[in-house]
């Protein structure tokens, strides 16, 4: 997203991320990968991490553990000021869109911002030991446990969020940035508005490895080839263009250009070359 | 309560606390009097504020305020923390006073802090402008508006919390904290177990002037007179003595003692020298 609105100017650009990995921790719900984009968009993310604020201090989740609260998953003191306005306009109505739109202004963020929807979509990991929440599953327990099945919970009942199919319907481009095919298009209405497009996708995984966390392993651990081939494939015919890494195998028609995440002031160019190949 | 913890030992001591000034903010549940009595049995206590964590850091509540969220009410990073545990543990149903315990026991506190009543019972300030929250007129409007009338909401509903009575019945001494008597004693069954006993008070007012905040001035607009003998006279006949700095006047059989609010390193003596006098 970063390089995308880099290259083609924030105010061109609508993310919309994933929230099947939310949840509530410590009383306050937190969205992770809408943070993620958040705090990149805002140059406020510990891009070394690539997650949280950088120069982050950690003495309210310290003090929480000391007093026997949960703290398994990490929170900085910034990320919990953001997390504490959110979760307070949630409890006031307001619907997880509108917050989101709201946090970004608050930023100076000027992609357009959204959750895919505003119902408790949640991904649910399955393993031997039964199913688990996707961030107890990822974080908690360090993806240790091997994925035998994902089920959305919620799914059926999700509608997508203000804008969204609007954004969708209306872009000259769709790119589904690197991201893991099991997550995130779950939400009815999303998937059939995407397929009415020209749809292109950058593979999340450079050779057999990703950029980031267990896509890999969890590919193959649900009998799916772990390369960006098998991406491809699991993406199906929604899919029109397909982004690899230089070298890398792809599907038939599969364009190569430089996707490896990069630091903040070359991502305009990366960007640059994305929208030369896609457009 | 440090005073006399330090010169009868944690163990011999339960302290009951007012909870009329509790608020949410921010979404978490605040005990401002729990907590600075907490924290100073804790040895957390900012002493030279009087109130929150020594040493603290506000980057919570800077995120909060450059996100448009409620940054009236000073919370530091820790305290923050312990609002959020307490919070999720009210949320899963258990009363203040069991979530009282536990934090006290988590912190190493030996005294026993119990909160009046786990009832919401909230002192209302009226003003010419309305009635306001007590820390919306304290803190948010820095006790600047005249003092009309005081309102208990929820008082008529409440009920002690599990121990409080017993604690009070079964005391060899009882002890009024220096304090402020329009925000004190609200719970039905507080008041009259009280009256069975022998109860004594520590003036909250040296001279004319409160340890801390706005009493002096409250009581002249509600039409008392500030000083000693007009808070011995709002306590009335629940007072059998009343305690007061060294050639203030009280009222008859008032006993002399240095009240002043110390140092850490001298509350001990100063205990001492209350139970002296007291038993």
């Amino acid at each position: 997203v970063d390089s995308l609105a880099r290259a083609a100017g924030p105010e061109a650009i609508t993310a919309i991320g994933n929230v099947g990995d939310d949840l509530e921790v410590l009383g306050v719900h937190v969205s992770p990968d809408l943070d993620t984009v958040l705090y990149t968009l805002a140059e406020l993310l510990d891009e070394e991490r690539g997650w949280g604020v950088r120069d982050e201090t950690y003495n309210a989740l310290g003090m929480a553990r000391e007093l026997g609260g949960a703290s398994w998953f990490t929170l900085g003191d910034r990320d919990i000021g953001l997390h504490l306005v959110r979760t307070s306009w949630l409890r006031e109505g307001l619907p997880l869109s509108e917050a989101t739109l709201r946090l970004a202004e608050a930023l100076d963020v000027r992609v357009r911002l959204l959750p895919a929807t505003d119902q408790p979509l949640r991904t649910k990991i399955q393993t031997k030991d039964g199913e688990l929440d996707f961030q107890e599953w990822f974080v908690a327990r360090a993806h240790r446990d091997e994925v035998t099945g994902i089920r959305y919970d919620g799914a059926e009942a999700a509608r997508a969020a203000p804008g969204v199919l609007e954004a969708i319907e209306a872009a000259e481009l769709v790119v589904i940035a690197p991201s893991n095919p099991f997550v995130s298009i779950a939400v009815p209405g999303i998937r059939e508005t995407l397929a009415a497009k020209r749809v292109s996708a950058v593979s999340p995984l450079v050779g057999e490895k990703a950029f980031r966390g267990p896509l890999a392993e969890m590919m193959a651990s649900l009998g799916h080839e772990p390369s960006p081939a098998g991406i491809a494939a699991l993406y199906g015919d929604l899919l029109d263009v397909f982004v690899v890494a230089p070298g890398d195998q792809g599907p038939v028609g599969a364009v190569e250009c430089e996707i490896d995440m990069v630091a903040p002031d070359r991502r305009a160019e990366v960007g640059r070359k994305l929208l030369e190949a896609l457009l």
